[in-house]
Parts: structure tokens; C-alpha cells; sequence
């Protein structure tokens, strides 16, 4: 059985990763190629010519068309062969490869390998710090050899950062404060305030300033494998709550983590800050730092998913802080059970 | 079920690779070590000692036998015990490893791993072109990780020269003109004829004259997984015809490729030429030439063989460029079908 | 099933591989986590955090408990929590990681994966040699791919040091004499007399002077994995006899291979000697000349184990000079049967 719902739509790309070339990649165990049309609209085929199955991403733009390296098989952005291998042979529009809904939004290209017909980009995941004015973006790109759902369960609760993060936004003022849970339809928010407290180095640097804050995390789980984090400090005098709290320095951090295979997945990581907004070397530091920080999740993460596969007779088990993944877990479960219904 | 016929001649190496040293190669997923004896005559033991089972490949070369490095059981060229590990040991003539039929023949050495009395050097492969005289032959060798049938597909249509030999024996015209495919036994030939075109890089070359020529591809399936090609140029005025073209630039591609797994294969190429042959800097320049040719294959063949492994829900289709290869698959086919009768 | 028996001792480290940082070994199957307390007693932990899996030797040692990289639980060296990720919320002692008994023991740490109750010390194998005064012991350790019972197959017998060790303590004349087998309960002993030869290059150094030696060679298997050798020169005017032989040049050769998987094994080595006692110089030669002497067997052990894999249809045989490691493997069998009994 999957692990992942098909039909919803998945990151495929950063917006910037399609253009004239071919690039490949698997999503949801399907290998597709991307590009952009002349006129600029991103294009999903299945990568592989129907011919003989050489993938597409190896051949040859022309024009909006792909022309398959092995044999010559021409197909255009529908997918839809326009030139067979021999020149004077007649067209026969039955050969072609399967077509994918791709869309760009929020500066990444979404894309749906499901039931194309069901394929409605309202229902693209909201990720509007990415593409919001006032609010500055910048993000990058990991593989990573494990399970998409462990990444979730690592960003659903932020207690880890305290260990896996020590030197950059950790600090044990997070494991000090509790968290709350909340459920809204396929929505869930993890929220933690802690007041008063000395601000970790990545954030004492974002603020720019000495003294006292508030610090504050709220995960929210976007269906079925987005989650988009508000973060931020603001000096204790500024008198923000967790309801209210667009002061000091505030971000949202953006990820998208799209399964590969069943044990790896795409991982596009980012961070939309409303402060420094005109600082561009700032945005440079800040990817360098996300970027470390992001590869010390990955390090775990791999591991863990070997140690997973080492000892099937374990089972994972949760706690009050895994409340968050759990719950976005039983939100893909249900999303995948609707899927299998008669 | 195997995708080869047992029963039949295999190119397991070059002549020349096979000598004092032993040689260790599966065919087949068969793994054999092959040497020759003093006498010069090659010999094929089955690659496992029958003690400990280590190969013998990693063994020491005594006279015309064999001695396993492990605990120094000797076998002759045989297969059969000379000298058990304890040397006052009484000889058990029963403890032996299976030898394999070998023959010299066109500048290859050639298994049986079937049947041994079916074992009829007549049903070795008329590779003539790479043994007689007034012919210059230099081949090479790859080890490609592919279903050898893909390479025999690849072999039997040379359309895919204008994709992917663009810059030395493709050309356009390849495509504009037909083919014809002609089943006789278990021969299959797949013709095409070019007239009047400009030759590219690598014919211009070898004619060493400029104009207009006719150029003929002349590709012959001979069974199980070997096939020989006439290919050249002749300049217009020549009067060369698809029949009787023994004129300009002509010369025979040989190609083996034998199985070493389901989804590897040994691919010896070579080409035997009727043109230029005292020129022996001609000779290094076609091998050079070849090699990088036949590699932009190895890079198509292996990303196919990917390809259709990642893509189990799709099959290959045929169109009638891709007759030649349909049509030696057959015969593969009758081949194992046969040996599998009660 | 199971290739070995789960209640025995298995060597999992040399003592001095266990200390403060955090030491990870796969021991038959099972991922452990080694170190010792502040007070040096060696303690394993099944490598798993009892929340999300990862790994425990990724973590940090704090007093003599480790915490998780991960949410940072907290487990004492009894495997049990001691705190929680939230730094408030009340331990759960039931949250527990499996520990496993350890015992120091002949400079090696000595694990039991199988019934704690049955743990007894006393059962650990009797490696006198590497603990004993007026012995003086050095080792060293590979990791092997190949199944454990191949190296006792391998040690069982000496005979092949003629032919994968013919530079150093290899010779003619150890095929030239005969061997005895002895079991004696789960004990086998392999015995080997050579009088009056020359001793090889390896021996006559050790030895210091030059004439015709008698030469020892006693392995003896100590279930379930474990050989200790008696191996010795001694000159013929010493009298020297099979059992009676503390002269000369005198050594015992310690084996302990501990299965990591079903194909792979843990090779402690290592040599006690009873000559040069106060030469720390020949220590380091010895020791030099043995890493050379067990590298040449591990090349050996994991062709002999891939060609096994490559050869499905084909078995082992066994001759005389392989009763020592058929009768090993007797017991081993045996062993492990009279666990699986009702």
C-alpha cells in the first residue's frame, strides 16, 4: 500500500529549476521530466519516450517538442507524438506519454500524478510567505534518503532543535516550555510560547539587539506533506502574544517535502522573513545558516530511517511533543484510505 | 525463465585475452575461468573450486593445470583431481569442476554451456570477416549493464545513428530512407540504401575523395546474440547497388553480445575493413573512432535498461524501423522454447 | 534460521575499543551501542532510542547515561529513562531500551544477546593466553564479508597457509604431514606433528638461530566461536613432542569471529607469545607480520563467500583435513538446535 495519497498536489521543483533544459525527476515513484514551454508554462511528462522506453530527459528540445535521443520520436508538450523515426512515416497520435498537471505557484512548480480530472489548483497548498510582498524569500534543495513522513514528524515538533540544533537556534528554553496541539480539518498547528527568555544565537543576530524576548513556534501541517512554520523573537517590550506577534523578527520557514520512493523524498526548505528586508547579504547568511542547519536534520533523519529498517521488530513511539506528526499521519492515512474506497 | 538458449556458441572473449594467466568471466550467469594450455589450446573450468569452492581464477597456473590458492587441490585442464590438499592423499578422481567446450574461431573464443554432446563447432557463428585475408580487423570490448536483446535491438536498426552518432556516422538521410527486413531461418537482414547523399564525418573520411555517394547499411542477425554488418560508401559514379557494392569505403561491424546476467551484457565489437588496408595509423584512428561510438551506445543502452526497470507497468513498442529486432527476438525465442520441450 | 546460537558469549570489542565515547557494532544482527561508566564498567544498549529509533551512539554521554542527538530522552546505563524530551513532564520507566550483559574478560568485552538469565560468566571462553603473566599479547581486528563459519573452517585447518601464506609462515612440509582429530565434548582438537624440518621465514626470526626445528601446529575450537591455536618451533635438540612443547619459540594464536549478519563477521586476532617477552620491538613486528598474514585470509574468506552466493547449485565438500571444521560445525549446529527445541 502507499504511503502517500495521489491525488493532491506535490513540490516538484523550485520555479527557477524548470526552464529550457530537461530536468528529471521521481515523484511518488514516478519518473517525470520537466521544462518550460517558448512561452514560459512548465510542462510534465512521463520520462520515458513510449517508444523504447529511453527517458525523455536525455533527448532534445525543439521548440516546445522533445525529440527522444535514441530513436527520433518527436512529441510535443502534450505529450503527443508529432515526428515518428522515420521521417516519411505517417503520425500516429495514439503514441505518446502520459501528461501531468504542473503549476507554478508560491515560486515552486506543483505537480498531480492522480486522477487528472480531480486536479483543481485551488486546492495547491497556501504557501504565501514564499511569494508575498514586504516578505523577502530564499530558499534551497536536499534529497533526502528517507521516508517523507519522518521529515514531517521532525518539523511538526520543534523539541528537537534543542539537540540537533545546539549551536545555531538551539537552546533549552524550548524543552522547558510545553506545546499545544491543534486540529482544524486537514490542518494541525503545534504552538509554543516562551516568554522572557535569552534569544538563541541565529535569532540574537536576527533581532540585532541585546536583552530579553519572546520566542515563539508554530508548526502547521499543510496536507499531505507541506509545513510552514511562523518562528520569531520580539524583546519582551514590545508585548507580543502568540496571537499577535508581527514584531521583531518574524519568519516564516517554508517546507515542502515530496516522496521519491517510499524511503526518500524531495526536500525544498526556505525562509520568508519580514525584517532586514533590504539587507541582501543578510538573505546570503541566512541560507548559508539554514542550509547547515537543514543538513544537520538530514544527518539524523537518514539514520534514523536505516535504524527503522535494522530493527523492523521496534516500533516508533510518541509522546505528548509527537502529538503534531501523529495527527498529520492520521490526516494522510484518511487521505489515502478515501483514495481506496469503492 | 532464461532470456537466452543454452544450446548454443557464445563469444566469451578475444584470442588474445585468453593465455597463461587465468581469465575469470560469467557468461551466462555461468562464471568460468578461462587460460590455455602450453600447447595453446583454450580451456574453460567452471570457476569454483569443487573443495571450498574459491575460484580457481585466483589460483596458480602449473604446467597445463591448475592449483587452487585455498588449500591446493590441482586440477588438470580436465577439470579432473591431480593432487588432493594432504599430498600424500590418495587422488579421488571423482572430485572435479565442469569444463566447458571452447573453440578458436574468427579471432574469438567461443563457449558451449549447454549440452555438451550437442557441442558442433559448425554452429559457430560465420564471423568470416574478422579471419580472412585482404580483410584488417581491430575490435574492442565493453562490458555493458543491459539485457543483451537491447543491444541486438539497438544493432538490427540503424536509425538511431542520426540521434545518437550525430557527430560521426549519423546523418539525416538515415532516416529519410527506408528499410527492408528479410527473415531466412534464423537470419534476419534489415537493408537500407542511400543514394546519391553527402556521406558524413566518418565515411568522407574513409573514402578520402569528395562528391556525392551511395551508402548501404546491411544489418544480418545471426543467432543467438551476434550480428555483422556491412556498412560504406561508393562514390556515385561507381554504379554500386544494394546487391553488388564491393567498391569505395566498405567494411563489416562485428558485434557480440553475450549475456552475463539477465540485465548485463559482454559486447565485443570490432570492424574489418576493404579499404585502406596497409594504413596502419587508418587501423588506431577506426578504433578510436569505434570506441567512442560504441560508447554513446553503452549511455543509451544503460539508461534504457534503467528505464524500463523504474517503469514496470509500461512495455516497449515496435514500429518498422524496429522489424529487425522484433524478428531476431523471435528466433531467440524459438530457440528456448525448443530446449524447454519435453 | 539462525546460523549461530543466541545463548553464548561472542567477543564484541577489545577492552580497549570500549570507553567513554559511544561505540557502535552490529553483533548477530543485533545494532548495539558500547561504552563504559565512570566507574569503567562496560555497559551495551540495543542502538535504538526507545522514541524515534535513531541510533543511541549518535547521542551524547552525560555522567554514565546517554541522551538521544535526536528529542534528547534521556536513558540511564540500565537502558532505563531517566528524562523525557519536555524537561517537566514525569519519566516513564517503562520507557526502556534493551540492555544487554557485558563482561570484561582476556582483553576482550564479552556480550550475550540471548536469555539474560542464562548469562552466566563462568560460560565465557577460556582465552588464557591474551591474560596470563609471562605471555605477551597483541591483536587486532577486520571485519570480514563472509559468514562466520567460514573463518572457522579456515582456522580449523592449516594446511592452507601453504598456499595463501607461502611468504611468511607457510610450507611444503605442513602438506607433507598428516593431522589428527580429536572432539572432546563441545571442544574439537586439530593436531598437527612436523619433526625435523626447516622452519619457514616467520619462525626461524621468531626462533633467533638457525638448524632444523620441530614444528606445532594445535587448533582448538571453543564454542561458539572461537579458536585458539598452539603453534610453535621448537630445535630438534629440545626434545620437543606433541605434548610436550613449552620450548622454543611458542605462541598461541587467538580467533574470535563474531557474527555481525548471516555474511558477515567481527575478527578479533591476535598472538601471545612465550619468547622475546621483553622485546617490545618484536611486538610491533608481530603484530605487522600478522595484519599481513589474517589480510591475505580475509581476501580468501570473501571470494570463497561471494563465489557460494554466485553458485547456488553447487556444495562445499569436505576431506580429511577438513574434520576440525565440520566437527565445529557439529556443535555449533547442535547448539543451536537445542534452543529451538520445545
Amino acid at each position: 500500500m502507499s504511503t502517500w495519497p495521489k491525488n493532491a498536489w506535490y513540490a516538484a521543483a523550485w520555479d527557477h529549476e524548470v526552464g529550457a533544459g530537461l530536468l528529471a525527476r521521481t515523484i511518488c515513484d514516478t519518473p517525470v521530466v520537466l521544462y518550460r514551454t517558448l512561452a514560459g508554462e512548465p510542462v510534465a511528462l512521463h520520462d520515458a519516450c513510449p517508444h523504447r522506453l529511453l527517458p525523455l530527459s536525455m533527448g532534445f528540445r525543439e521548440g516546445d517538442s522533445v525529440r527522444c535521443r535514441y530513436h527520433g520520436l518527436k512529441l510535443g508538450a502534450d505529450g503527443v507524438a508529432e515526428e515518428m523515426p522515420l521521417r516519411n512515416a505517417s503520425v500516429n497520435r495514439k503514441v505518446c506519454t502520459r501528461t501531468y498537471p504542473l503549476v507554478d505557484r508560491h515560486r515552486l512548480v506543483w505537480i498531480w500524478l492522480g486522477d487528472a480530472d480531480k486536479a483543481d489548483p485551488a486546492l495547491i497548498p497556501d504557501l504565501w510567505p514564499c511569494s508575498t510582498d514586504g516578505w523577502v524569500f530564499d530558499g534551497g534543495y536536499y534529497r533526502v534518503a528517507c521516508d517523507y513522513r519522518l521529515l514531517i514528524d521532525n518539523l511538526m515538533d520543534l523539541t528537537h532543535e534543542t539537540w540537533v540544533h545546539q549551536t545555531s537556534i538551539g537552546q533549552k528554553e524550548i524543552v522547558e516550555h510545553p506545546l499545544e496541539t491543534v486540529v482544524e480539518g486537514d490542518r494541525v498547528l503545534v504552538k509554543r510560547w516562551m516568554p522572557e527568555i535569552d534569544p538563541p544565537p541565529f535569532w540574537r543576530n536576527a533581532l540585532g539587539k541585546p536583552g530579553k524576548v519572546d520566542r515563539w513556534q508554530i508548526c502547521e501541517f499543510v496536507a499531505p506533506s507541506n509545513v510552514i512554520i511562523d518562528v520569531g523573537v520580539a524583546p519582551v517590550e514590545d508585548g507580543a502574544t502568540l496571537e499577535d506577534h508581527d514584531t521583531g523578527a518574524r519568519a516564516f520557514v517554508i517546507d515542502c517535502m515530496t516522496p521519491e520512493t517510499a524511503t526518500s523524498c524531495h526536500y525544498f526548505w526556505g525562509m520568508s522573513r519580514h525584517f532586514g528586508q533590504d539587507d541582501r547579504g543578510l538573505t546570503g547568511r541566512l541560507q548559508a545558516g539554514q542550509a547547515g542547519v537543514f543538513f544537520e536534520d538530514v544527518e539524523v533523519l537518514e539514520a534514523q530511517q536505516r535504524s527503522i529498517e535494522a530493527n523492523p521488530h521496534l516500533k516508533m513511539t510518541a509522546y505528548e511533543i509527537d502529538s503534531g506528526g501523529v495527527k498529520s499521519r492520521l490526516i494522510i492515512q484518511r487521505m489515502i484510505r478515501s483514495e481506496q474506497a469503492p
